[in-house]
């Protein structure tokens, strides 16, 4: 073979499991995206200019300059024993009690999802989403070559019966169910929380069927009344791997989550960390931990948690009084997104480049299934931009969907790209 | 299934990948061996106190002061573009002419190894690597189930005639070999570097073949004589991928590594980094970044390589005044190890737990095999302890192996652990 002499000369060469790694056109469309003029409600950026950027330079530096041999030098597998300590205080404000050596600190919470799905998923094992469900979840899932099945979700979270009819049906065809992937608390990207009935419900269902759980929980620390949730891992140990993040209460650059499973499962975990990265960098775990030892983290959520509910209430304002009529979006009560329906007959991926050409970015809803459905869906986060941008990027957003109803009107229908659904829609790390 | 009564009770629900991720026994010794009164011949772990600290921690502390911002925040799944800029600069040193496009910054050089594997490896596809070979890599090829075949080295490298009988046999056999991995230059463990003419051999044997080839040089800048070596990449752009490291030349703590990759195998790079991560800490990467940019880091580099030699001398002369008759090692002319062989009837894994009790430590030649070979090996590193401690540790180690040598003339023989090799003895992190 010359490998000089096409496209991808490598082509071939391939493990099967790559087929599914093909770059979408999402991805061209928010390079474009990614100007000053734009106004982008498709990112999940947290807004990290909001933390004492002086302060927690001077904390990092000092740790270096006092703490470097260590700082500076490979870590274990697991993760720093005292930073695992501090997460399960961490924990212990969604209920959940566990021990420091049942804690894997990973490269973010997205590196806990490929372990896990890695030690748990044969090629053509079933793993159940949310539908709608995250966007990077799936592309691991995809990489693994896991077949996905969806399981409908309302206002009030994963629809209880909906997994039990999946599960009846799924077992009828002797399909092989590895675990139940969930954002239960301020879903990404629907915004909607599983009630606290919903969540023994759906706990007692898995148990029935003997699927595992994987609960995924970035912002449950990030609720706009009351106290957090008790997460579904403090209603079992045993069947729920819990995945963690500093990534949105702290700061996602120093890509700092972690896995909480039972006892022999966290050994895999670890194995295959080491597998992947040999460790993770010593400079980031420390950084957090040092940030929870000695800054006011607590107040720091607080302080966040009043900034993003500010710009929720702004762009649901802005939805209430701009949107044209047969639009109808979910009211979260915490988290980052809002998951917006557009009127029968419009296409959210088809309108996106439109959408770009009037400054305004969101992700089209395809990006969070894995069959190609979402076209009547877009997510819209409030997460970056500031109020007053927020409320351009609706109105902006208003105006093209009002164009698309009109030439849906005008011509009977939008012309859709009606391309087969090619692997997972990943718009990339700052929008996922 | 009760999953609160078996020692794993999910044992029956892993993936097949997850069958070899089984903790070794040398695990647990290196749990002990981690006391100040050993002497740890044993880590791969570089001198990091020797950079100054003062100086780096203050770079740091600026640097999140100044451009929080972005440092706290999601980065690229490829990576800063600034950085991958330098990093090509710094492969230019081994005659690498590169485009910063064709970059994609890791977790490591460790994540590039996975990356790479998981794109390009089926189960049951052969992969060739040294004999012995690095055991973090052999640790990603059974994470992924690949058969790995061994060819021999000697004091020049891969032998280029043992390369071809070992491709045609498995050509004959009809055997799909995925890529040859090798560590071409100050070999871990072997401290073995291939000569300029087997390069040239290596790669038309390749070509001949049509096998890609994974060169890991992350020893290749720390060379103690004359400049460094052309890299096997400076041959050939399109058969070679690259994998590189700051982790001995600047930090390991800050996990910083790269995979440079013909295009098409670099945009699939980038997709599998992403599912697999996000992206990689924006602190660890703008930190190098800002520390090339800044720092006298040839300097320093140069100060690593006096601080390196001088611990090799003192191991080889060590070696030389105290080892029993019988022993034979390698001459490193750079890196971080010294491959030992012990007399026959001798088992360094047997072994291992008698030196602890001596306070020396080593690895066992058996991590560096896939096939239960080592057993007359050894690895001994220079690269952590300060010289009057390496010259005790190879005292005490000559010690045991004399008192070995005398139990095998007494008893005909040293009580072997005939246990079939499970899995990859995988040592930790701090180890490899």
């Amino acid at each position: 073979m010359e490998l000089h002499s096409r496209t991808d000369a490598y082509i071939g060469r391939y493990a099967a499991r790559a087929a599914g790694m093909v770059p979408s056109e999402i991805r061209a469309l928010f390079a474009v995206a990614d100007r000053p003029e734009v106004v982008s409600l498709a990112g999940g950026m947290p807004y990290v200019s909001a933390l004492p950027l002086d302060r927690i330079g001077e904390m990092i530096g000092e740790l270096v300059a006092r703490n470097g041999a260590q700082v500076l030098q490979y870590a274990s597998a697991q993760g720093d024993p005292v930073l695992r300590e501090q997460i399960c205080e961490v924990m212990e404000l969604e209920g959940i009690r566990a021990n420091p050596d049942d804690v894997v600190v990973t490269v973010g919470a997205q590196q806990a999802l490929d372990l896990v799905t890695k030690i748990f998923v044969d090629p053509g094992d079933v793993v159940l989403a949310e539908a709608p469900s995250y966007v990077g979840a799936l592309g691991t899932f995809a990489a693994y070559q896991a077949e996905v099945v969806h399981v409908p979700l309302d206002d009030g979270g994963l629809i209880p019966a909906a997994l039990r009819e999946t599960l009846e049906r799924l077992r009828r065809d002797g399909r092989r169910v590895k675990f139940l992937y969930t954002v239960p608390t301020f879903q990404n990207p629907a915004g909607v929380t599983l009630t606290a009935p919903r969540r023994a419900q759906i706990l007692e269902i898995c148990a029935e069927y003997d699927v595992l759980v994987l609960e995924d929980n970035p912002y449950g620390l990030l609720g706009f009344d009351g106290e957090p949730m008790r997460a579904l891992r403090a209603y079992d140990s045993e069947r729920v791997i819990y995945l963690g993040s500093f990534s949105k209460t702290i700061a996602s650059g120093l890509r700092v989550g972690w896995a909480l499973a039972p006892h022999s499962v966290r050994a895999k975990l670890v194995l295959a960390a080491e597998s992947a990265v040999l460790c993770h960098a010593n400079l980031s775990q420390l950084a957090v931990r040092e940030y929870l030892a000695t800054q006011p983290w607590r107040e720091q959520i607080k302080d966040f948690r009043v900034m993003y509910r500010e710009r929720r209430d702004a762009m649901l304002d802005a939805l209430e009084t701009l949107m044209p009529k047969g639009c109808t979006w979910t009211r979260p009560s915490g988290g980052f997104f809002v998951w917006l329906t557009v009127p029968e007959g419009l296409d959210t991926k088809a309108m996106a480049p439109r959408a770009i050409a009037e400054r305004v970015a969101y992700v089209p809803g395809t990006g969070f299934y894995s069959n190609g459905d979402g076209r009547r869906h877009m997510r819209l986060s409030y997460c970056y931009p500031e109020p007053h941008r927020i409320r351009e990027g609706v109105r902006r957003l208003a105006g093209v969907v009002e164009e698309e109803i009109r030439l849906r009107d005008t011509f009977g229908g939008v012309r859709r790209d009606d391309r087969a659904p090619g692997g997972v829609d990943t718009p990339g790390p700052g929008l996922v």
